[in-house]
């Protein structure tokens, strides 16, 4: 484990315990069948970095109700009900090195289960009284909706442009961080200007944390990821490194490509020629320092908080998601 | 047409027409594909209850502002979220004599596109400014689903009881009526006792509309359906009078009945040699009373209200749950 990774656990070791323990009290389902599946997908060894962002947010604008664990479940049940309906529109085999929910339980309870989940962060955001919390979470799933819908409009379509995959970023992961960050902002009653620069955080954070994951896709190996390398491809997401090779390479090598992406039944042996070629095109490279130029920007966000131990995971935080590996 | 639907017609079509241009005007999306899945199913002939509820109700609470019409749409839009993902749980051909969404566009845009329509629902909701009236709606979205879930699990069980059907349209059709009127009270910011006679009078309205609609599986011919008679029964969903008949038979017709619901490629011969026995052992007459009874206890719970245009609106509205086709 990188020293940053061990300071950064050790640093959020309780509040990781007490979100723990509030996802189990708040989830409260009346049915068996939706805990269990609820619970496949909530207690799947998921980071906890929303609900952890928003306890530290809400830290470092000085909150001191005792709301703040169970508030952060919302963002971790709305995260979970987006990837059981997610996998299921995208047919993803894993989540997490464990059969996705819609295989082991069906289609039908994976969506229902989704919305009662999405429903519980909306119960969960009610309970602040804060009307406008729930209007950011509500406007964050309509968002988000729409963003898995563009990227399925596009799915496999080698003409994605980098500002249409920005977009699609954006709404399907960035705005979830932003929301996550100022909602606690929200909570904590905390002046306007601190909201905006928690959410900026937030936005830059999610995009280069996605970027990064969307990295992987080609370059962690299967164990760490918990899923196949090359899933996203096989689904027909084109991300970062690749729109960039198919707009940087020589013709034959952009022709090769395309065959690749519109052949979902590629071989393992393909796939390393391909990660070859971004490589060799900078395209790795360039990704990396996109999502270096987010975090740059996430970390500059936070420059007018004063400086505390929560700010300071918090900056660790944006820098290991550029490092991270899973 | 009937004296009384006419009489409801007159009464309410101002508010119908305002109701529609409020549902157009409010669903609000980013992505054209967004705007004619969500149009497929919120513009296709609903009667548009739910919203009117909200509006007549709202008025016997006295309410004066001009938010009443966008915010009725709020439960029209969560109406067709459950509409679009149910459908496609139900594996549904048709809703209302048209192509059920999931067919027509992918079962994987009517997921995103119903939660993109649930988000809206809770947007405007916000909207209102009041954490009571989201927590309401984010609450019966809980209700809702698990209602399906429940429906899911048990389908094709001939076991099912009386009571676990009663649950389950509690959850899935008359806590949505609850909430629609319920909510409007809070909009009108009425007394406690007023919101509680409301919401009795459209969780009692739900029941029997429910109970009604459920009969007309057996009863109704396809053309006013708007899908296959025996539907229901097709799908494995055993209501009411089948419940009955199953609970009330002699031991040969119960079995002949068990053999028929085992078998969802019964023909149009065995559906109407069913709907025979329905009606000899008066499972058909027995749920219309059960509707019955519900409605007068929605009646009733309107007492406390002084007379009014609308309130004799609501009272019709009862009546016709009861005798309405389709």
């Amino acid at each position: 484990m990188s020293d940053l990774k061990q300071r950064i656990l050790q640093a959020v070791q309780p509040d990781l315990a007490a979100i723990e323990t509030a996802l189990s009290a708040n989830l409260n389902p009346h049915l068996d069948l939706v805990r269990d599946v609820a619970g496949h997908i909530v207690f799947s060894g998921g980071k906890r970095l929303r609900p952890l962002l928003m306890v530290l947010s809400a830290r470092v604008c000085g909150y001191a109700g005792d709301y703040d664990k169970t508030f952060s479940t919302a963002l971790e049940y709305l995260h979970a009900a987006t990837l059981l309906h997610d996998d299921l529109v995208d047919g993803a085999a894993l989540r997490r090195g464990k059969p996705a929910a819609h295989l082991k339980y069906g289609s039908s309870v994976a969506v229902l289960v989704g919305d009662f989940l999405l429903a519980r962060a909306l119960s969960v955001s009610a309970a602040t009284g804060s009307a406008k919390i729930v209007r950011l979470l509500a406007e964050l799933t309509e968002q988000m909706s729409q963003g898995e819908v563009h990227q399925l409009m596009r799915k496999g379509d080698v003409r994605l442009t980098e500002n249409e995959y920005f977009d699609v970023i954006r709404r399907k992961t960035a705005v979830l961080f932003e929301t996550a960050c100022r909602v606690s902002a929200v909570l904590a009653d905390a002046p306007e200007e601190r909201e905006s620069a928690l959410a900026a955080y937030g936005y830059n954070l999610g995009m280069a944390f996605q970027i990064a994951d969307d990295l992987m896709d080609y370059t962690a190996a299967t164990p760490e990821l918990g899923k196949e390398i090359g899933a996203d491809l096989r689904e027909g997401k084109l991300t970062l490194p690749l729109i960039h090779a198919l707009g940087h390479a020589p013709a034959a090598d952009r022709e090769w490509m395309v065959a690749v992406v519109q052949n979902p039944g590629f071989t393992a042996d393909d796939f390393h020629r391909l990660v070859d070629r971004l490589r060799r095109f900078g395209s790795i490279r360039y990704a990396e320092t996109a999502a270096e130029g987010f975090i740059a920007t996430a970390k500059s966000a936070l420059a007018g908080f004063p400086p505390s131990a929560p700010l300071a995971t918090m900056l660790d935080i944006a820098d290991y998601a550029l490092h991270r590996r899973v």
